[in-house]
């Protein structure tokens, strides 16, 4: 099995810690490694590092190298621009292609959080075997409460069991639902989050292409011919359309699968998310660097850098300090985040993005 | 009439913006001008800028000589140890009496918040017209609502009208109040908080302290003498027992009198303050320096400084960022940062105070 790690994203719902420059998938934000490296590490005992690949752009290359310097650099795929997933998803199964047509590759993010680490691993063994079938495999997260912000999978009938795990077809993948939806998918057990994670056999998925995004195959021809012949890939990448793994293959295939997860996933995909995976202290604090004086102050994260940082009657409130700029925010609002983010694109304020 | 302005505090309720090494009433918190500098130019109008004494420590005297150019260096007293209001007003009043000894002396604090200062003006030379009828003067603010956290004065019968006011005898000076004993006080028309502002002939005071302190006025006497010899006198100084001027002379004496103060008056003694005395913004937050994004924000103070301060989903919060401590308050658990400050001073942490 290879692994590609998608770490291109920017992570603005983590501002202002999490910046253009720095996105999240390279900080460490409280388990003492990147998210990167953790998830690196995450697959280590069931792949070799030679089968780890991770797609990125260019300017995060470099960091990647230092964070993983055991990393084959020739596995640091680089997007010349952002396309979305699918496309960045060929271009590294014509890498992985040319090692080894036969394999299975499972697509991952890099800035996931797992609590069950053997778990996880579990469930991507039993979607590899799943994919020796012939199967798109996507991991299913179990909900735990009624999240509006996930689009869902719907289960169909079993195909089996793999691993000792039962296996599901996908009846059809859900956009983000409403909350009394939510809430129904929740109380029923059919409905799983969409974790973004899929695994294939790399001979299924550019079978897949050609069948559902039969320019991007033509295009990722022309970039394996590039790439054999050692020739620049922009002129081709540029013309590519940007299309999601999501709605370019696996909204269309016919024999896609889903694993049921249910190992303490979490998307990090704010910073209530980030108090939520770390261990709170005594006051249910969570203090992720920098110095805090807490009076009467509860459910708060604070990232904190060099500065003292003291609370006063405060609860559940989000503040992160950087050199620049502070954030401060209600705990139960940190989706308004991307307001603020927002705000500065639309003023020019590059200096702080 | 001479002024003499207390600027010898710390402040250490507005931490971390007050520090001991450039305390609250040195500061600009809002207005555009430092405290200090609106205490003096709140006076100016009725007296000459030759009649101003200040009373500090070695500390400040530099700080408030450029931030009050024009103040005569020798009318700043420097007091070589905090002793408490008391010994200070009496230094002061030995420099004013080798200069005028049928004047009369106003005892003003440098952090005093006044909104209507004409009405403040008038207050004064009110007073000024009652002490020259040989009484100790407190000017009495009208309260507004059942504060507990003043001390109170209790007025008995009119001693008459004085400038086109009624002034009213002392009947008692009272401590500060529990809530229900607050509320009663309010419901009167009896009782007001006391400012800590007091007018009186120097003659009626040294008298004061000759039949109230005694011991202090047999060590006044000596650095008089010191005074005129150009001798140090922090030999005398040293030996003088702290007292305030309330408890050792005011809630002593038989002929004291208070002039009703309705101002609009605010000792801006905590963050709180801070924000009601200053004008808030269309969201109804006050930003006093740096950059400020608001989302869903009300209620809120933004004592800002160089970097940007993005605030999400917030009501009634302090904000005060300095260049080594932050600050996170609930606007109404400000009286709280005390303790702060008293866990900075436990754990010997005076770069931050």
């Amino acid at each position: 099995m290879f692994a590609l790690i998608l770490a291109g994203g920017t992570g603005t719902r983590l501002w202002p810690q999490s910046r253009t420059a720095m996105p999240k998938q390279l900080l460490n934000l409280g388990s003492g490694k990147t998210m990167m490296q953790a998830t690196v590490e995450r697959i280590l005992p069931i792949m070799p590092v030679e089968n780890i690949f991770v797609a990125t752009n260019h300017n995060y290359g470099s960091i990647i190298k230092e964070q993983i310097p055991h990393m084959l650099p020739q596995n640091i795929v680089a997007e010349p621009s952002g396309k979305n997933t699918a496309p960045c998803i060929g271009l590294a199964a014509l890498h992985m292609n040319r090692l080894d047509p036969d394999a299975v590759m499972a697509s991952l993010h890099s800035d996931h959080f797992i609590a069950d680490e053997e778990g996880f691993r579990q469930a991507l063994l039993t979607a590899e075997k799943a994919a020796r079938d012939g199967y798109l495999v996507t991991l299913g997260v179990q909900p735990d409460k009624p999240e509006t912000g996930y689009g869902y999978i719907k289960r169909a009938g079993t195909i089996g069991d793999y691993n000792g795990q039962t296996v599901y077809q996908v009846d059809q993948f859900l956009e983000k639902p409403d909350l009394a939806t939510a809430q129904r998918f929740l109380d029923s057990d059919e409905y799983y989050w969409n974790s973004g994670i899929f695994i294939w056999q790399l001979s299924t998925l550019l079978n897949e292409f050609a069948i559902c995004m039969p320019e991007f195959y033509e295009q990722l021809g022309q970039l394996g011919q590039a790439l054999e012949r050692g020739e620049a890939i922009e002129p081709i990448w540029e013309a590519i359309r940007p299309e999601s793994i999501d709605v370019g293959i696996m909204e269309r295939a016919k024999k896609v699968a889903v694993v049921p997860l249910d190992v303490g996933w979490n998307d990090v995909g704010s910073w209530a998310a980030i108090y939520d995976i770390n261990k709170a202290n005594e006051d249910n604090n969570v203090v992720l660097g920098g110095e805090h004086i807490s009076v009467n102050t509860t459910g708060t994260l604070i990232q904190g850098k060099k500065r003292l940082i003291a609370t006063v009657g405060l609860e559940d409130v989000i503040i992160v300090d950087t050199e620049d700029a502070l954030l401060v925010c209600a705990k139960d609002k940190v989706q308004d985040v991307k307001q603020v983010v927002n705000w500065l694109k639309d003023n020019g304020r590059e200096d702080l993005l």
